[in-house]
């Protein structure tokens, strides 16, 4: 597990005066690059010198509580299930405040030649990283 | 069900050239504005004048295929389950190039009251269109 | 001048409650995107298959007016400047509800050729599309 | 001066390659957010609890060149101008790469009562923060 701090920024509030939901998964996005930031080149290269994506299939999200404007979360990665070419990342989203998990996002992503726009077998260095993030068998 | 027309602009796609996930999310809660337009003061008066919102409580996206800067895209809005408090709103993400499905969005939202923050029943108007979007039981 | 309609969506305020004024930048964007819609492929066309694009140089905006949640603005759009390579784009954002010009954008933007990133002269297509809607000398 | 790190974002580049220039905007108001962080309550308690706000009233940007995806740059903010009630916040974007200013904005904010949505002195502890980081005279 690695922790990305995340502060909620005066613009990402909406006019209910909550986080907009479709932020939690632009955080999400972010703390992947947080996760895979050790790569050579960081997650960047692998995007733009590699031409590796890792496109999102399925993003199942639950909200449980709501986050404010001026609150900070912590965002807590994992990775839920590992496979040849694609993986279930966990995102539990943890408020600073009170230390309640408000959102928890799972994200299933696919090992991609962006060249050819076709699936591809998980480059090793990032299959590394994964495993070290592997969340433990229940 | 109504369709709510989107085209992808320059800035939504990302640094591997799709559009970026979580902006499906966005479109659907544009589209979903769309579909309480009809309301007195529309969804921004059910917002800001009424103080009564419509927060995620849970969200499940899949991506079948990948939408490019330029395309533009329908999404098709149904009710897909609707209770006394909360409902089910289904989004489906149609190409107009080529008519596929590229994506599709199950929008689970809680009728809340904005100032205390609680759930609250659903307001007659909001369950009437919504009921008039309601999918036929299979 | 050509008129580009644009509501204000419930995640484009921010915390205060107003249009977060990035947004009328963004909007000035989609703009300049219709402005441009009708070339051959589009705006997106320019983008990915000429591999010409309009990167901003200058931006100065002026904002007169709060604008809130379920207020539309009508976008004016016309030519201030028109050189070889570069152009002036004015942006005037009018507010549908009592036709007040809440906010004004003048952006620079140099005709670039994308694969080398050094200007170039500004295709000839591009520059009649400006040329229409170029402002009529004061 | 403060100096605010900020790493391009997957999602903050456009279809041209480059950061999309709205985001600059934002990332200034990030940067502000962080100059005022150490008000009581933050800035997010000037929002919020004190309802008192700075809304842009100009915002005049200049690009000089591009940052990709995967750049970090240093946002050195200073207040430009002080006055009774507004101020001038100017940014300067360095590129961590190679030390490059590669954008400036200047940002010229209002003191705002947003209950009563008037002008208002600063407050003497936001006053006090713009001070401290007050441009020499040249």
């Amino acid at each position: 597990m690695i922790t990305y701090p995340r502060q909620v920024h005066f613009h990402e509030v909406d006019a209910a005066g909550l986080v907009f939901f479709p932020h939690f998964l632009t955080w999400a996005h972010e703390a992947m690059e947080q996760l895979f930031a050790g790569l050579d080149g960081g997650y960047a290269g692998l995007i733009t010198a590699r031409r590796i994506g890792l496109p999102a299939v399925r993003v199942d999200s639950q909200f449980f509580s709501p986050v404010l404007f001026g609150e900070h979360v912590e965002i807590e990665t994992t990775v839920a299930r590992l496979g040849t070419r694609s993986m279930d990342l966990r995102y539990r989203f943890r408020r600073r405040s009170d230390g309640v998990v408000a959102a928890e996002v799972r994200h299933t992503v696919v090992s991609t030649d962006l060249v050819r726009v076709v699936s591809t077998d998980m480059p090793a260095d990032v299959r590394a990283v994964a495993e070290q993030h592997l969340e433990a068998p229940e």
